[in-house]
């Protein structure tokens, strides 16, 4: 049983056919801690999407990457094969600089719905494809979703037609954007072998590149609400993306924000829509407007805008003289959304019941376990449990207080809505042990903790 | 799409299913180089051969071992738990010590068909089940199915029953034996996970522990013609084969023996029973036969019939006196063989066609690539190419000259033995490859490098 390779070599050649065998010698090869080719990266993403190379060598192969990583280059060609493994949008009809934005995702992350009406009000044309909330709590997709009558399914040429007329448009990613990712992503997901840089680095940007934008601004989101638990891994995530971005030649500035703490107050998704609207009116919460600015400056930057200081004035000015607002009206008219919701939250229909999560004693809130602030809010409904869960948009939490502030026992700290009642002990167990209530008050964290960029 | 593993947990126990998740945690413990329970790795055995557990999941658990290793503990638990998957095989009935012997394989390793007679003639039962040849020529099996009307395929009540008569036999494999080794060899197979130590000696230790032998000895080959290139990998796959021999309860021993030259002179099935008989009648390559004494020694050893020396002495005095080939003789006959082919070598067949190796020019053979010999006897039919082939047990090679030998330019190094002339050419050019022939007569090398016992 156990002879040499060189046996293996001619049984398997001979029996199991060429393919099972050169992905053999690609497995053995990155296993012993060698660079793979371009043409080796390929014939592993052709094959495996191409049915040639079965689930189990492709899954052996991602552990191998896993744990013996891949350099600068064969991330990057990683990245440009599973890019090119679908549909690569072309928005050159589109005059301008196209400028992408991506969030590495986190708890009542609503930066796009602020962002993209705020860039595009600064006249540079938005074209963001976004996804659906594989998080406890929807994505940007499902957001909109929950304006009465907002289309997010539309085709490319409506997408692209939008943009020219009105400058903007968010639509759900088509099927067929960067299929090989979401094939090698659903194996990752059941193999351990997610949480790579390499390899998250690559998934990201490879529906970037898809997605046709000429620079990228990515929020690579820290601390416990976010995938990356501490800002080393966000700055080596951030890293490992800029730098794809470089060798693929799409200008790319990485902002790493702070996670540890909910941004806004909001968390569910008509709550979001709410909250986003409010910022947009000028009279949003002052972290969640620090960091929509923070972004929007640096994609009107990328745009060549200006200087930052100038993007930065720009941006803000769009809140205040209502022209972002004015975007966002426009977009959800376009996409065939009721703008009444703007000025009457009614519109959004409101959770049966609501209930108040009180401080049991009193302090100062040191830390909040934002994920599992997260995980209360899908089980409230915000979110999807199952891939077959239907998403109540009008669920969620509303928070009073957040880390560094004063609470007294029995102070509320946050209110919970649902039309799921019998789940609210369960949530509200969830947050009992989410928050830390201290004797003192904890220093602040800053919210823009770094930029990354070639 | 990257959110933290939390989230992960709730959807995979309510989506996928525990099987798979729990399998998660497993490859994921395993992959950040963590020590695995008794109770993970059956879990992973047990739902991987009953079909709770896929593919996908077991190979990327493999690769993670692959790369951070297993333990001595882990390595005996995967050992007895792959034993436990099938027939664990009873040999109770049978009185005395019951002292098995495995090699890991080489060209030229007909070690068993003359070992097996001078341990049972000295009173140690020998009960052997061995494979057929998946190296480049045929198992012991094979080289027995050579003899006319010889039956391998013989039930475990047979089996035991010959024993109890005449003191061995050696049957195949039966179906059932370590089944969940075989799926999971068959998948390692594909995914470059066949060369680690641990999982190639519990691959062993787990056939050894079901086939029911008290105590084993372990022939564990080294050089070119073997699995295993260098002593320090020999040794190390050898104490780790005796570690879990210790842990499981069963005296292991191990003799490191040379394989960088074919043992003895015969490669083929039909010319390696000749070779074997013709040791048994002490007429045999001196290589061969002190390689069998030391094998057979040992398990004497082991069996308690006395210090090795004294064994030693009484496995040489059955070559003398008879006694070694007449338990062959009782063993053919018990097994439906025809006896007269031990006076009679033409009752094997003969090869249609012989053709000579020559030396191209005059010297010292310093180094034989062993392993292409095996390739060269499988082109001319003595070895399977394929799952499929038809073994030719009258083709083979009988070499003149070994490693270390002078020879002048024209000398024979080997006859070739086939009913394929066709493929001679392709036969003689490996053969023109595997010799090399210096000025130099080279350093001797021993043929028996260690002993590895508990």
């Amino acid at each position: 049983m156990y002879t040499d390779f060189k046996l293996y070599t001619v049984n398997c050649t001979l029996t199991k056919g060429v393919f099972i065998m050169r992905m053999y010698e690609i497995i053995e090869k990155k296993r012993d801690g060698f660079e793979l080719s371009f043409e080796e990266i390929e014939f592993f993403i052709k094959g495996y999407c191409g049915g040639t190379i079965p689930d189990y060598q492709a899954s052996a192969l991602l552990m191998a990457i896993f744990l013996r990583g891949m350099n600068e280059r064969e991330t990057s060609d990683l990245t440009m094969i599973m890019a090119a493994s679908g549909d690569m949008i072309d928005l050159s009809a589109i005059s301008g600089i196209k400028v992408d934005k991506h969030s590495t995702g986190g708890v009542g992350d609503k930066t796009t719905l602020i962002v993209g009406p705020i860039v595009s009000a600064c006249g540079i044309p938005v074209a963001k494809m976004s996804g659906r909330g594989l998080g406890h709590t929807g994505g940007t997709i499902d957001k909109l979703e929950s304006i009465p009558g907002f289309r997010t399914a539309i085709s490319i040429d409506e997408f692209i037609s939008n943009i020219k007329k009105i400058g903007i448009a968010i639509a759900g990613q088509t099927g067929n954007l960067a299929p090989a990712d979401k094939k090698i992503y659903a194996l990752r997901d059941v193999t351990a072998t997610v949480n790579n840089i390499s390899l998250i680095a690559s998934s990201i940007m490879s529906k970037k590149l898809a997605s046709g934008a000429d620079r990228i601004v990515l929020d690579v989101k820290t601390g416990s609400g976010a995938f990356m638990k501490t800002v080393e891994d966000s700055t080596a995530l951030a890293q490992a993306m800029v730098r794809i971005g470089h060798q693929t030649g799409r200008k790319t500035l990485a902002v790493i924000t702070d996670m540890d703490i909910p941004l806004g107050n909001a968390i569910g998704n008509s709550l979001e829509v709410i909250e986003a609207v409010e910022t947009l009116k000028g009279k949003g919460p002052v972290d969640l407007e620090e960091v929509c600015i923070e972004l929007a400056s640096r994609m009107l930057q990328l745009g060549e805008q200006g200087t930052y200081e100038e993007c930065k004035t720009k941006a803000g000015q769009t809140l205040k003289d209502g022209s972002a607002l004015g975007k966002l009206e426009q977009m959800i008219d376009q996409q065939g959304g009721n703008i009444k919701v703007i000025n009457d939250n009614t519109l959004f229909g409101q959770a049966a019941h609501s209930f108040d999560f009180t401080a049991v004693r009193s302090g100062y809130i040191s830390h909040i376990n934002t994920d599992s602030l997260g995980i209360a809010s899908m089980v409230l409904g915000a979110g999807r449990e199952t891939k077959e869960s239907v998403i109540d948009y009008t669920a969620g939490i509303i928070l009073n207080r957040k880390t560094g502030m004063r609470v007294e026992r029995g102070d509320v700290i946050a209110r919970l809505y649902t039309n799921r009642p019998e789940r609210v002990s369960e949530a509200l167990d969830i947050l009992e042990q989410a928050f830390l209530i201290g004797n003192d008050e904890p220093a602040k964290r800053p919210l823009i903790l770094g930029i990354v960029e070639n």
